[in-house]
């Protein structure tokens, strides 16, 4: 009797939400607690985005289920900008990237189909195979390699009669890794051999450090039937809460079923396009996504050599993205992510950072790694990572350090 | 060869889009083009909404999955105000009902399980099975009883051992039924019989008119268990595009599986949120909606006069939502439905209207049906009546009348 779906029993419960009870009950207790944990930049939106979402029609009715035509023309715009050329027939705005990978599963996968991603991986993508039936394959990366793919046959080996598409993320949610150019291909190369669709999350491609060049999937020849952007504005203008962003690929026949999955849930959220609309073509928007990347940048920097300094930890330095995976001298990164939210504070604060096991498909893997965003303020950064060591050096469970060495990839 | 997937090859092409291309050429030759086709109302978006959109805060960040706490509250007072007792943590806020019915949907149907539902029906109703591998069974009802079930035993006999769900929408759109606390009834009881959930698309609640006493779902004892609320403010305060809703249940392990949906998507948009909590917390909505709701009685009153008139036309009178599925003298209501705006005007003026069998799961049915949605202004409905009688006596398709008489349920 009232037996739910088995996919709905399957759905796992987001690891990043997971520890939130002990974050909250750390910070009734009077703790300052320092979120890591999430995405979720502490910067404002950017104004012409608010600007454009104040200009909704008097009547906020439903727009074109692909979106409404300046906000196409505004994406084909912005992505000409990154030598990237859709037509704004080939966009279709989505509630944010999260619709955009959906469409885009449902679009490829049936029930029991596999889908390659390298791991870890953002955990929402096991989320979403869910939802569809789908399998998630992995292909490994290791913290000691930069979480580069380790080659081409790395992604072969891992590809059966089941496989219908590879899913990237570049720059990288969670490891802040960007693909070299020869990565690039190999995804490219591997798909158009074996007829895989490759869907590429690009919605972090502004945030790219150290003069390191950005290979979008759309730079690249030979892509045109197999490859399908997803993107999103939730990130580059701060505007997490507005969901907006879109899908987008060269293949009609992809384009038009994307049409159809619009029409079923009839338009995206009719202000935040407006928003789009003003922020994608107003020429302040460069600058100031200029001056933040470079904020982020700064962060990147006060992280890294912080965590280098913490004995015991393993991090490579994260290219782009606001996340690195880091390897902590401890047996399961969720215990002590837990303690150190429950039991633990240095002059009444404390961490939350997400354990790193969420991201991986392969069991066992990332059990002492934890993903963190820099997402707060150079001195918010500086003081969580005095916590930080001091929580491992007062950890019971810490291990004792013989000769891990930090690594920059 | 990139080989898309099984659902995305049958999910169907929207019915209310398929004729915009014949509109848009009909209003660029010049003509007036009155659509009856879609549910966007012509009235201004209720002010408190877009004072409260207007509230988001500097950062649009994410809210909570289920939605921002004043959001679920705003909802459980105003269910409160309609004696239906949801706590605000039964309810998760959702990016419209289309966000809301897919929870649903994707929790409780694994691929290949039924949903019964009445037809005629929203034909997004198919799509969403389509998506989720889930079959539509429809319980049929006709145009010469106004849509009512015609029993309980109408119900029971289309269950069979892949019977999951019930899916009912009162006021119904497409047709203006209000279901009676008997019909109410008879889905409570066979669904508690024979262990299957109820889902109540309820978004047109207030939309009722004639008196009528309107029984809400969650109005009856016994449905704890398998009773699920769809809803939206999009009707209700004309703000369609603002995409914001909600999905509740008194039953914990749906109100976890949402949650961990809503997981999966992050969160409900920021700004929508903002202006829910205001729309729904001021006093002066229920005024203006009270208004609003006279206004379409009005309009209906005027279209359901004026579709009496016209010969050959059988039309029962809505009770409720804004809709109503007419019986045209025509073979194929779509080829009308064409044929009027492509070949056909009244001093320059045309109608764009919904052809019926797309609302129908039973190959066959509702061929010579359209569904009109009176979401224009009286004059503009006389004229919108004016151009139908007109091209009914043009068409050379239209049938000679005998004996066919309107009927008032």
């Amino acid at each position: 009797m009232f037996s739910l779906s088995k996919r709905a029993k399957l759905l796992p419960v987001s690891p990043i939400r997971r520890l939130a009870p002990l974050a909250t009950a750390a910070a009734r207790a009077g703790k300052t607690v320092y979120y890591l944990n999430i995405g979720q930049p502490d910067i404002e939106t950017f104004p012409a985005f608010m600007r454009g979402a104040a200009k909704v029609p008097k009547i906020v009715a439903y727009s074109p289920s692909q979106g409404i035509s300046e906000a196409r023309l505004a994406w084909s715009n912005y992505y000409k900008r990154h030598n990237i050329n859709f037509t704004p027939q080939q966009i279709t705005v989505t509630t944010g990237a999260s619709e955009a990978l959906s469409f885009a599963m449902l679009s490829l996968c049936d029930p029991g189909d596999e889908i390659l991603i390298p791991e870890p991986f953002y955990a929402i993508y096991k989320s979403y195979a869910t939802i569809n039936d789908a399998v998630v394959k992995p292909i490994t990366t290791y913290a000691e390699e930069g979480f580069h793919i380790p080659s081409k046959e790395a992604i072969e080996s891992q590809i059966t009669p089941r496989t219908k598409a590879m899913l990237i993320c570049n720059p990288s949610n969670p490891t802040g890794t960007v693909y070299t150019l020869e990565e690039m291909k190999w995804f490219r190369d591997v798909a158009v051999k074996h007829g895989l669709f490759l869907i590429a999350d690009e919605v972090y491609r502004e945030f790219v450090y150290d003069g390191r060049e950005y290979f979008s999937l759309f730079h690249l020849d030979g892509i045109e039937e197999c490859a399908i952007m997803v993107d999103s504005i939730s990130k580059r203008f701060s505007a997490c809460g507005a969901r907006i962003g879109c899908v987008a690929s060269y293949n009609p026949d992809i384009i038009d079923v994307f049409t159809k999955y619009g029409q079923a849930r009839l338009s995206p959220p009719a202000m935040s396009e407006y928003g789009l609309v003003e922020v994608l073509n107003d020429p302040q928007t460069d600058v100031e996504l200029d001056n933040m990347v470079a904020r982020f940048k700064a962060r990147r920097d006060v992280l890294y050599e912080g965590l280098k300094d913490i004995p015991g930890v393993l991090c490579h330095k994260p290219r782009g993205a606001f996340y690195v995976v880091a390897k902590l001298p401890v047996e399961s990164s969720e215990d002590f992510c837990s303690w150190i939210l429950s039991d633990f504070d240095l002059d009444g604060q404390t961490v939350m950072m997400a354990p790193a096991a969420d991201f991986y498909a392969t069991s066992g893997l990332g059990k002492d790694e934890v993903r963190i965003a820099y997402v707060l303020n150079r001195d918010d950064l500086k003081k969580s990572l005095q916590v930080l060591k001091a929580a491992l050096e007062a950890y019971p469970g810490t291990k004792v350090q013989t000769a891990v060495k930090s690594e920059a990839s």
